[in-house]
């Protein structure tokens, strides 16, 4: 099992933390192994924010993501840049009040989620991308539910813990429920556009 | 220009941040570029940490550091397993109250400094990551100090700030006073043992 995963969005949307969340559910609470790469460039110094999450049930020699298994992206600019870069077969998960998906390739999943707002709905904006994150396990199915609710726990101060599992439980809640209705993921052009 | 830097220690160290101050400085307040790979694996289920960091005054195409021109060891089982992967000609730097060193490939050149020490002289255990990198950054002579201290600036929650300059500062000074006075930097065996 391997799975190239990369992150992306604005600066400020927490793009490290929820990679950091995803890579030690894997490798700390779960038995496996993951790499979290963050490039530093001309793209940072413009406000964006890119990380590489790779899981693997064994050690990781080549930590760089060439062609992403699954795509988060929290802007236009992210979207823009990585789609693209999303393997065929791959799973496209957006922000989608901030993402307009448009001119994917064939035979991509897509799932968005409106993870700002119900970081709102439970009082904190900030907390959108551990909502991010929650709606990622449900819909990937890659890593135990419980083993990312760890991950979080063990990756925010403690006054921050309840707040960020309730964020973590909504956005899992919201793509369960994604899942369960919609039976199949739908094909990109009915989902998000 | 392009510098492959490994920061390694014990959890709850720091080597993250440094991993990512170090990154920060060069990229976003330096102009280069620069990426950070954090591995999560048996070694962080052990409570090791470790960081991988390239600097460049180009993009980076292959993010991952093999053998270190720069190596930063704030643990004994740090240096155990990442000495013999440092480069020759290359610069070793630890933790000396931490780290005992023995058996390093010729020509490789040592600084030592006791940051958990000059941390507590300032009052906080916990900053002994930015007394490292204060002094990685005086006696590498990597980066513009101004642009790391704007770094360490960034990365860190407004409470914190004048504490994390303070600990950079001691480093700094160290590394400087260090340099200064060996003119060249010792060997290894009259360095560190």
């Amino acid at each position: 099992m391997l799975s190239e995963i990369r992150i992306a969005g604005f600066g400020g949307q927490g793009v490290i933390l929820a990679a950091s969340v995803i890579g030690k559910a894997c490798a700390i609470f779960q038995g496996g192994y993951a790499t979290m790469t963050q490039s530093f460039g001309p793209e940072a110094r413009g406000g964006s924010s890119s990380a590489q999450v790779i899981l693997s049930s064994d050690p990781i020699l080549y930590p760089y993501v060439t062609k992403a298994d699954v795509l988060v992206v929290m802007s236009q600019e992210a979207y823009r840049v990585f789609a693209q870069h999303l393997k065929p077969g791959g799973i496209l998960i957006t922000e989608s009040d901030l993402v307009k998906v448009n001119g994917m390739p064939q035979g991509v999943r897509a799932f968005g989620v409106p993870a700002t707002r119900l970081a709102e709905e439970i009082g904190r904006k900030v907390v959108l991308n551990i909502v991010m994150t929650g709606f990622f396990t449900a819909v990937t199915n890659l890593l135990d539910p419980e083993a990312v609710r760890k991950a979080v726990e063990d990756s925010v101060p403690p006054a921050m813990q309840k707040l960020n599992l309730q964020a973590f439980d909504k956005g899992y809640e919201y793509g369960s429920r994604l899942i369960l209705e919609g039976g199949e993921p739908e094909p990109i052009a009915l989902e998000s556009v």
